[in-house]
């Protein structure tokens, strides 16, 4: 037992997105883990469910009680399906509790942006103006004093950080945007189906969801905030971009290749000197200049995103590719980055160690 | 022994293009392998560099004597690489034989294009013209009366398939093409580096040579041709496009995913017509509507082109992707193929056989 | 639409094994598949279940109705789950028709082993008489005269296959017999659970079911039935062995190490000559000297067992490796070869070509 | 920098083994790596030749200067092949450093055992007396006390600890142990080599040196020593196992199953009380009774086995089966608990973190 941490809740915890939770706060040296949920493996004890923390977490799945979670909790995570954490999120809040979401529910800011594609409507469209976009490389001064953020989405993490300083420059045309993600199975989480049955991913890459993954308008809500004034549109949804999301036979991690056309002929060195610049001082981001080192190999288990920028003069066009760990700062780790932001924790607490290669 | 049989030799035939060549060859009807060439494994069996051939070829593995080549073939197919061939096509060219090469060196019409890309003077230029660029959905007939096929390579096969019908009928504007392919492993060849050492290649996907890949001008050459004449360039290569290789962790196979925008409004189901009407009676395309069955585990080992064609309203955007193996339909079943057409055989021999899923 | 030929039926077609008994009938040039049935795909056509099959299977999926699969076939291949080809089996075999079972319930020729080892009775407990357990290589002149056979399942064939001329001839002590298998994923089936699901199996390699694996009293029942008269044990089950199966993360294949204890000093030399003679003229059999050149990578996709024998003086024992493909030589390959040796074709037809490496 | 810490060396830096002594020393509290050598990687930031290290570690690689080591460096470790390894360590003894060595030089006690395996004479024989068997289970108040710690090799690791209590409490037969090991790919090193090309390993299993492997006579060396007094052969070499490594299609980690004959009848449980029993306190153990939990994807980027025992009373033997990393727990792991244990710092010291499933 560590003195003097932080309570906190895991919602959800035996998802792969949960178990990369209990990983990461087991280790945290400000937080104690008070409350872990479950559906399916209510009264499993968190070892069994998942083998690789045994010895690291005593606790046992529970269901979801709310009045017991805010007895035991100050802080509460919720790695729930979208719409299951709607409410949760909301009856948290009330009991003003700090409350990090990793669903979808909270990370738009139009509730009918939520509604057109997630064909249900917002039960608490109210709370939606007290959520934070929780990506820290863009929100965070406000995410250190809001009460409720919303952990972004794994594959918007890597599109907008491979993407903002292009848009938030100017740099652009920002009706040119394609975004082509490549994303290793555990993205599609730990339910099986057919799709993701071994033989069926294994020797396969396939598209999926073209044009119409829901992701698709936390990126275009993030990026056509950053636009400068006089290219920004007025709703934040007008600015519609191409997101196509693929599978490929890995575990882990994003790559994200991401295209667009340049407004102004720029040289590859141009580029990088202006994500140099709007990512100084970021511990997470590692640019890099060769492509063939931005792997999810080099970022497993990790909170980093790597980041590659480079132009292609033939077609006046900009190519950046990026790489994160799908798990970790595409969702537990940038949640545990959230939490140390909010509570005032050094941000990089629990989340310092490289990954290992290969 | 075959009775009646074409002779053919195979040039460069201990990696992996050169293997699947033997193995196509070895089931052919109309065809007896009469001499197989290597480098560094001279005077082996092939047995002893392709176990998986024991009891289908019992030829020895020779150094190149054209001499006996010409002797003992009427027809050689090629699997060297480039500049290698440059002059031993010239050769065979020569002394009249058939010449199939799966090399890059024919591929490009214009001279200084290829100088430009390969950074080494074509030696033969005049041969140029004589060379027919064998993707047989295109060239079929021109194949047919030809000497020299230069088989196209494999990312251009999954891309030029992909666009044809959408440049032919001038649907999209030629400029905004952009195509990101993702190859299996086997694509880089059969000796190791570094890039494709198991433990680096695995668990990662990367981009490499963005907009750099030598591949990029036979595509651009071959969309160019199919334009209709009012917005086809001048110049077969003042037509750029953007093309983005990644390299994935399977053994075999290419899914490419090819991007642009539309010249006017079109619907899924419109493009689907235009793509059933260009590609009828085609027995190596298979057209899908659902994205998530057109992947490298449904054509491996085939000669087939799985192809897709999805609108996008939002951004006036046209998607498709496309699927084969890469060393069958993108190497040694097309180079096969063009024998076919070229000898009169009927197209499809020794290439009708399913695939093994999973 | 093929003439003259055999019709027949294959039940439970749509499993990975049932896909791979339509790939390989549909290219075999003496038979017809007449009807095709599935449980939850009944209705979808068969290429919709396996879009690596369009262009080769124009059939629906059907219910079974035996009446409408008597009227329509002359044969009948079963790759059903155990127990519910028992009364299937029986209905066809009354009818007349030629039967070749997939399944676990005729390969036991003892009613009691069967319930000992499936914990249920045998409901047709006369018919295990009539039944041939259709490995060709040793009972390949009973299995000619049969009307039912039980086809091995895939890890008894590859372990059988790589002990048998050890056995027979008596080299090996029967109670030192170890094996340690090594299997890809597609031997669990097509249905999706959570061991199979890609992110648990990728990665990882199990043992499970060690010393309790249902293949174990067929591989007992054969080697026993090999044993010279002297050391052959009075009940065909009195002579236990180990078995120990392994999940390894690739699509398909066995590896299978079995070790034993010689019962006089023999080198490997020696050895493969036992090998050579007792696997002379099969045609799927191939004898190799190098332990790495045995591997499901090189017989992936055919009917092939490549098989290797080591003495190691050291420990006074003896290893073998084999290796299949589960799906083919270890199921749909295996039983085509049944039906072919069955009905008098060619023993090879349909099954003579090499593998796509890699 | 951090202060007070001990000045550490890496010889042979570039490396797997030496990328993870890297990432584990970075994060350890009380360690500074000070120098860290390669061979053609010379000259190349650490960053480089690892992207996953950056931010993590700002050396760059230098040739070995035994002067400078000496000068910079208390505590030397070697991850280099085997007799390059063999004279530094003398050097580096003499100088009076503290020395954990990673090669196999050092982890045999006989000299002429060294010369049979290795094809080469020990030129420090009399220093093989002073190195300790770095093993912390079975040697850790040695290693307490050594100058010279030989880390043992991978697959060592594995089969000495799963086979360990069954020698010591003499409960099998020794003249009856049978390893089937199966390791990842990265057991093999960085350097490209066809076997470990990805086309090759990947969907492939494959046994190699069976019975001849380097790590035989360790595993041997150290389960005799732990042998009772009355079965214990004279010669620690005199008792001969079989050992059988396996390469699979992952990164990392190994599975290793050892089969033995029981010498007097024992269940399951009788078996799981010994091991308890003897690895009481043993922080990076853990035991399991359900096989399928045991598994590389469950240790990776970790120092734990994973062990389970099993007894099958049909062929009166046991089976044990374990799981580790065979770069931490395997190698870089091992080592810095070996240095932890010599230096007095808390054992876990560096070693603490769970591993990131999946």
């Amino acid at each position: 037992m560590k003195n003097n941490c932080l309570n906190v809740a895991v919602l959800g915890g035996s998802g792969y997105t949960g178990g990369e939770l209990l990983r990461i706060l087991t280790q945290h040296p400000r937080v104690q883990i008070t409350i872990v949920t479950a559906d399916k493996s209510v009264g499993l004890p968190v070892n069994q469910v998942f083998p690789h923390l045994e010895s690291f977490c005593g606790l046992t799945f529970e269901s979801i009680d709310l009045a017991r979670i805010t007895k035991l909790a100050d802080l509460v995570f919720l790695a729930l399906p979208h719409t299951r954490s709607m409410e949760l999120v909301a009856q948290c809040y009330k009991k003003k509790k700090h409350v990090i979401d990793l669903s979808a529910d909270y990370r738009l800011h139009d509730p009918q942006v939520y509604e057109q594609w997630y064909n249900t409507a917002h039960t608490h469209a109210s709370l939606l103006k007290k959520a934070v976009y929780g990506l820290p490389e863009l929100h965070r001064s406000r995410m250190a004093k809001a009460t409720l953020i919303a952990v972004p989405g794994c594959y918007p993490t890597a599109a907008i950080l491979q993407l903002a300083p292009l848009v938030a420059k100017g740099l652009i045309r920002l009706d040119s945007i394609i975004i082509d993600a490549k994303s290793g199975v555990s993205g599609a989480g730990r339910s099986p189906a057919l799709t993701y049955h071994f033989p069926e991913a294994h020797e396969s890459v396939l598209a999926y969801k073209i044009g119409a993954h829901r992701h698709t308008p936390e990126i275009e809500q993030e990026l056509n905030g950053l636009a400068p004034r006089p290219i920004r549109k007025q709703s934040p949804h007008a600015f519609p971009l191409l997101f196509s999301p693929h599978l490929v036979p890995m575990n882990r991690g994003i790559l994200s290749t991401a295209y667009a056309r340049l407004r102004q002929p720029l040289h590859t060195t141009d580029l990088q000197n202006v994500y140099r610049s709007f990512y100084k001082d970021e511990r997470f981001i590692r640019l890099r200049t060769d492509s063939t080192t931005i792997s999810p190999n080099h970022v497993r288990g990790t909170n980093f995103c790597d980041l590659g920028i480079f132009a292609d003069p033939r077609t006046h066009s900009v190519i950046t590719v990026s790489a994160i760990d799908n798990l970790v700062k595409g969702a537990a780790g940038q949640a545990v980055q959230a939490m140390n932001i909010l509570m005032g924790f050094p941000e990089g607490t629990g989340l310092t160690s490289p990954g290992a290669f290969p």
